[in-house]
């Protein structure tokens, strides 16, 4: 029989006490929350010192993003400016350095809604190419807000192909200065943060053009906005891009240049190793604290949800089930919180990837940098895509309430879902990924497996390893092998990457030119990099769970996420497993019932597994999400401050009224 | 090579003038768009009257959309009244009719940004459900807007599950009156329309309680604001439930009632049979006017801007590339493309079947209604998903462009996706057609083949027709037959149909009890339902093709996207055919290289196919998406009026200049 029902009165003082229909999901704890939070956070020292940070944060009314919801596109910005500047003076009482651990926390805890975030992206674009004398120019300043900076690359009708960008940057040899103009309206800088109405200087990048031939792109630093009074400076044309699907807190903006001159010199390009290092370093920070914590958060609001909503009855006689017991709501969640915690051992494996390709880098070593751009970009544009897709999984699971704003989910599938485009649009990023993997792959054939093992960049090494032609799992049980799922996982990743080589192939022996033959083959290149991609982060969660051997119960609990993400995968690419009867079809059926019996044994953690994450109800900002439960109470407290409702109706004298009376007067 | 690159300066006149790169477009059409057009009206005199009311619509500035994205849900509501008032008079003045075509023609034509529209709802609960006293009483009252209605059932925290309901409707034999009551917080009613701060009079859905036993749901009419001055009236709490992803336009409200005499007696319930009916009549009309055009706009906006757009080079010597060129845009446009195109044949066809059952039931003829039922909830819920996913995937098709509002994507994206939960949310949906399926297979079986073939629904007659065990197709011109691939997607649906029947039906010989064994099936019975679903949706495309005799170019050009829609479905779903054999892997190697051969040819009409839904560029409202191709133009354009351009800075004077002047301060 299910749990009795929790009736709200209008009259209970809910603010003090737990919903008892969460509070008995946390009776049964099976393994310890606090400790899983230390493991996550990477130490207890960093949980500590994350929660010193949150209550200070906490208990600065100036820091409160609760009226955000009611704002408008003006309002959210001027609050965002607000919070940065009241960052910037907690900072310097406290000592926080640009990069530390404290300022991290602090961003996390006000969910990124600062203005002003590209002071950090200018300083180090500018200690990677600047000359010395730049440095010591600009750097200051920088730092101590002296000049508000931006970096501007994308035009109108220019994005990613850098090369295509219009801006011109004309040496003038008479002047010895250089002219910066924008000749064309599609040449109109375009989408830049910071430009809209902030920024005082830009970081601008153009077409470099000397004795009338084109040199390439480089950067020059261009003010824009007076010093004294904010105003364009002469020459320049500047605004906001106007309102998006979110980010109203950032003003997004245009710029065009009419013959302006530079202010100092123009900065030299980067090799293309510091270049890719820079992306590379915004894609993985991107992933950590941008991206991820949408999809965790996704995951705790609509998993406590599930526990406190009651709709229809599992048996007659029943009271109202919790819709957590509900097998189709479990398959809704459930692979979401999977993801949420295979991404995050992903993305921080794909980090201390970087932290050793960096340290090899000093030593003048770039032999890993071609791996690291393949493997943050896969990484980049798969985690961006299962986050999008599952926030709003997670949000249409809350049905009517999860279409509210106050519920918090809206506004993260639409903040989240800009990191499909935004840092590399995802099809490219996979693209780039499949170039790669076809090179990998041609040098492991044209080697002997010897030289290819020394040789093939880790990340590919499976394409070397002999693995097994048919599936040796029969029954449910031995699907729940990580070695067993990860080896299914290279399989097809190799057998896909060996199709698109050979469908490439086959075009080039027909004549095809290689351009063409690249574009007629991009679909299935695609497929190959999303299963090279999912089978990279399959390995780094079971690599993971092998390094908790003393924590047995996280351990369990975590496993069975591992084995659900795993088997969630397999189920939904089916097709790929079964082409060339790796799987059979009674096979993938035992799989699905392995799946399927995961989910009731990974509801009983479920509430455990989302309290881990240890976001604060602040940080949530969510009336169905906090830690409390109690959805209702504040739902109906919430909305009573809606400007809606705080506000005379402005319809009523000027529509309403003639409209009830329009017939009236005419009898 | 490609064609040249047509540049945009600074000076161009460019309203005057169709951009070149989509005029280039237009002058290779492979057939006659406007018949396309007329065929999909419903032929030219719906075209011509069509157009006429968008004419006076747009002629109006009263209905101009364009300042939409610039507005606070208080402006969106108040410009929404303001629209339906102007509508009335428009409506009185040219004698349009409640239900004629021009009122459903200037729906259309605003988007339906119109409040006040549940009057309809009402009239019709009214005059089905109501006695002659009452439809003589109110229905004047309600069609002259003497009063505003709504219609009011869900709770805060109730939806799906009527009967758990807890408003209460108790009858006092002393008085021989109803008291309606809301008892707990969560009984509050919360969602309706119109409610937050229009609405004068709800039908309010209560729990019927006579001598203290429940009498289950009935309905009353509740006077709930003054007719005088518009506020609530005593015992009435109401107001709006706050900021929503989208939908800004309407006063979602909440009312919670504390003993509340409703206005005249209360309005029995129908019968199971008219409860259906008028939920179907619903569904229909909101896929085909609210659903349906999201998707297509969608695909509007971003095909014509993938012909615009240019970015980066198929060859290194071309000029960059319309971005249409590229498989991979070809790839994610084209299937949704398709998709609008099938998902409008299909829509079209279930009201055919909705109308042949309404002339059955006025000859007191029921027997078409469980089917009726099923199809139109599979349909409901197909439609929405594919539109949801389909408007997603065409906005970030349009890269950054498309996260700004000004593109019109995003809010069709916001707006259709609660499609997926309103009108029964889709899993629940998906779960009835579910029943229905297990159900007619049962009865196949239990029945000889020469009685199940007069007596099964005509949608599940495929379940005792013969198939093949294993695909014929050999070469990619094999998979191009609608015969073809409607047979492979029966033969599919039946064996997952079977399937979810042989899991039940083993966990209840397993001992457990039949809700038990369903619920634990339910993720099996989702994956039948939706085959079944698509089934039906390639059937009824390839049926309306068949009817394009006499028009050979339209036919092929709709023959293509037919192909398209059932081979992206049969490769997205590859694991259901090749799970029994029914494809090899080498076959859905073949049915691949037959989808990506379909690409280029419907690139070749892409523009065509779009133009032949005739939306305006009013009511597309799209910088976009406009007929003349002036993106970059219009963009730039649009962008000059936004508020944040055209009001100061606020954070300027509080932050901006403290912060750049708090360090110079101290030195």
């Amino acid at each position: 029989m299910g749990s009795p029902v929790h009736r709200v009165s209008m009259r209970d003082t809910w603010s003090r006490q737990v919903n008892p229909d969460i509070e008995s999901e946390r009776c049964r704890q099976s393994f310890d929350v606090e400790r899983l939070t230390n493991i996550l956070d990477g130490g207890a020292q960093n949980t500590a010192l994350r929660r010193k940070v949150e209550s200070i944060i906490h208990s600065d009314p100036e820091f409160s993003l609760k009226e955000n919801y009611f704002m408008s596109q003006n309002e959210r910005y001027e609050a965002s400016v607000q919070k940065r500047f009241h960052v910037q003076m907690l900072a310097q009482r406290l000592g926080w350095l640009e990069n530390s651990c404290e300022l991290q926390f602090a961003y996390r805890t006000l969910s990124g809604e600062l203005a002003l975030g590209f002071q950090h992206a200018f300083m180090r674009a500018l200690r990677s190419l600047g000359s010395e004398e730049q440095i010591a120019k600009w750097a200051p300043l920088c730092e101590k807000f002296q000049i508000i900076v931006t970096y501007v690359q994308t035009e109108l009708g220019h994005g990613t192909y850098l090369r295509g960008l219009e801006t011109e940057a004309t040496y003038d040899a008479d002047t010895q200065e250089f002219v910066i103009h924008s000749p064309t309206l599609t040449a109109t800088k375009w989408w830049p943060g910071d430009l809209g109405r902030s920024a005082t200087h830009a970081l601008v990048q153009a077409q470099l053009i000397c004795s009338g031939a084109q040199q390439g792109m480089h950067a020059f630093i261009v003010p824009i906005r007076s010093l004294q009074d904010h105003t364009p400076l002469p020459g320049i044309t500047v605004g906001d891009i106007g309102p998006k699907m979110d980010f109203e807190y950032m003003d997004n903006g245009f710029l065009q240049l009419d013959h302006v001159l530079p202010d100092g010199t123009y900065i030299r390009l980067g090799t293309a190793q510091s270049n890719y290092f820079a992306m590379v370093e915004t894609r993985v920070k991107l992933l950590l604290f941008e991206i991820l914590p949408s999809l965790q958060k996704a995951c705790v609001i609509a998993i406590r949800y599930s526990v406190v909503r009651r709709q229809s009855k599992l048996r007659p006689s029943d009271p109202e089930a919790k819709i957590l017991d509900y097998q189709t709501q479990q398959h809704k969640l459930f692979p979401q919180l999977a993801a949420a915690y295979a991404l995050h051992f992903l993305a921080n494996s794909v980090l201390e990837f970087f932290n050793n390709s960096y340290s090899a880098i000093l030593g003048r070593d770039f032999s890993l940098l071609p791996e690291l751009h393949a493997l943050s970009s896969g990484i980049k544009a798969m985690v961006s895509d299962f986050c999008s897709q599952g926030t709003e999984l997670c949000r249409r699971a809350c049905g009517g309430h999860g279409y509210s704003r106050l519920s918090g989910l809206p506004s993260l599938v639409t903040r989240v879902t800009a990191s499909c485009t935004y840092e590399g649009e995802n099809t490219v990023l996979y693209l780039q990924v499949a170039r790669f993997l076809v090179k990998s792959y041609m040098q492991a054939q044209a080697s002997p497996v010897s030289t290819s093992q020394r040789s093939l960049p880790q990340s590919v090494a499976y394409l070397i390893t002999p693995g097994l032609d048919r599936c040796p799992a029969q029954r449910a049980a031995d699907f729940l092998h990580p070695e067993l799922y990860t080896m299914a996982w290279a399989h097809v990743a190799v057998r896909l990457i060996k199709d698109s080589v050979h469908q490439l192939q086959t075009l080039l022996q027909s004549g095809a030119d290689k351009h063409e033959a690249w574009n007629q083959t991009t679909v299935i290149h695609l497929q190959a990099a999303k299963a090279h991609s999912y089978y990279v982060s399959v390995k780094s969660f079971a690599e993971a769970l092998e390094k908790l051997e003393d924590e047995p119960a996280i351990r369990q609990a975590l496993k069975r996420l591992c084995d659900l993400y795993a088997l969630h995968g397999i189920l939904s690419n089916a097709g790929d497993f079964l082409h060339d009867g790796f799987l059979s079809g009674a096979q993938v059926d035992v799989a699905r019932t392995a799946y399927l019996d995961l989910l009731p044994l990974i509801r009983k953690d479920a509430i455990s597994l989302t309290d881990a994450f240890d976001f604060t109800d602040q940080c949530l900002n969510s009336a169905l999400g906090c830690y409390d439960g109690n959805v209702y109470e504040r739902l109906f407290h919430w909305v009573q401050k809606s400007p809606t409702n705080a506000q005379g109706n402005p319809a009523y004298e000027k529509y309403i009224r003639p409209l009830l009376q329009s017939w009236r007067s005419k009898l």
